[in-house]
This record gives structure tokens, C-alpha cells and sequence, in this order.
């Protein structure tokens, strides 16, 4: 079911001196500052090459990694995002298999305008996975 | 300076019971349990297509991962490994950086029997940072 890790997202409490570091210290690819206030969050990518890394930055009053920055003022590793190809058949199988989706359980559009769930750390060992839908980028016709 | 994630390393509590929420509820393939005495680690490999994700479980009395585990008892994200051509260069820009290298600062040999090291959390947004030597696998003649 889950397809390839299409990014780590890490929480930090200062996003351009995050950049800097990865840019300037790790010598990585870093992008322009995103804000993307309907998701509460600033965000950097990071290339990696295979994969991308998320610096997010909270932003505005209801931010989704405002209580994660509060137990973790430094920061942290705050989510692995997988990519599915069917995200209702991939939540059905998570309902049958008795693992939980945060939230009412629906899918709902994510930061990069595709549909994503989260799926409750404490199925996952305390880890906090998101699934994202990606269309195969070629399909059997 | 850093290339592809070589792969995301999560602490877990029980492993078998991991793996079988990899395989069974996520559908992901995952290895045999490989025990690595000598880095005070039990293993198993999840594939995710493009990289992989570590599930460790200690080993033994000294393993790297029980103080992690004591604070997090649910288990959690513990690093995200970077591969790098030239782990000496890498070392030397670091410090040159200001960035703390864990340990002696020298490279050892890590679990897949390549050089590594450990960045300094507090360095990078509290996020642990390993380092590994890969040999490119076409090298100019």
C-alpha cells in the first residue's frame, strides 16, 4: 500500500536559520520560503536527492505544530509523509485493521493540494504518518 | 554536500509487533529481524521505494537507542541518516561551521559496515543527523 516517502517534516522554532543551516552547513538544495497560511504553517523544502525534507515553520494562531514546538522548543522530526495511489481504499484498510485516522477520518486536501490523513501515532509507535494520494505518473491505459 | 536519505530510523518498543503493523496495516514490505549485538540494535527494514525506514529495538545492555525509548516509551522518530561522498570532507566543513560532531568527532563504522557520524541534535532543530559514506556507484575513470 504506502509507495514511496515523499517527505520528512521537521518542526523548528526559527525557519531561516533551519534553512541556513541545511543550506549552509549540510550544503543542501533549499528552497524559497513558502507561507501557507490555510495550513498554519511556513515552510522550506529541503532536496535530498530521493526525497525532500519539510522545515515548517508555525504560522498564525492555530498552527498544527504550535503544541508539538511547545513540547519540543528545539524542534524535532514531526511527521513521515507516504504516498498512496487510493487513499479511500488505503483508509478502509486502515479502518478493517483497527488503525485510527486523526481527525473525522475523511481524507482532506494537504499543503501540496493533494489528498492526505493522518494516521494516530499511537498505532505507528508514537510516529505520526501521513498518506498522501499521487496519481501514478503513468498509467495502464 | 548531503545526497539521499539513506534512510529514517525509528525507535520501537516491541518489533515484531511493528513489523506486523508495517506489512499488515500499511501493506509495506518489511525484511527478516536482523540482530546487530555489535551496535546494540534489533532491525527490520521497511521499503518505501525510494528509501527505506528503520524500526530498531535495543539489544542488550548498552544499546544507543534506551535512553530514547525511556523518554519515549510509545518509541518515535530517533534519525534521519544522509548519505555523503566524502564523510572527512563532510567532518571538516562541519566543524569549519561550527557544527558538533558526536563522539571523538572521527567516523566509525556503522550498521550497513560504511562510515558514519552523529550531528549534534541541538545543532540541527533537535533533530539527530547521521552521516554515511556512500561510494558513488560510477566514478569518473
Amino acid at each position: 500500500m504506502i509507495g514511496r516517502v515523499n517527505h520528512i517534516a521537521i518542526a523548528v522554532p526559527d525557519l531561516e536559520r533551519a534553512a541556513r543551516r541545511y543550506r549552509d552547513v549540510l550544503g543542501a538544495r533549499v528552497s524559497a520560503v513558502q507561507e501557507l497560511p490555510e495550513h498554519g504553517v511556513r515552510v522550506v523544502f529541503v532536496e535530498a536527492g530521493n526525497t525532500k525534507v519539510e522545515l515548517l515553520e508555525p504560522l498564525g494562531d492555530d498552527s498544527p505544530i504550535t503544541a508539538f514546538l511547545a513540547r519540543n522548543p528545539d524542534g524535532g522530526m514531526h511527521h513521515i509523509c507516504y504516498e498512496v495511489t487510493d487513499i479511500v481504499m488505503a483508509v478502509r484498510r486502515l479502518s478493517e485493521e483497527g488503525a485510527r485516522v486523526l481527525g473525522d477520518g475523511r481524507p482532506r486536501i494537504g499543503a501540496h493540494g493533494l489528498p492526505v490523513v493522518f494516521l494516530h501515532p499511537k498505532d505507528f509507535d508514537g510516529t505520526l504518518i501521513e498518506l498522501e494520494e499521487v496519481k501514478p505518473e503513468f498509467e495502464a491505459s
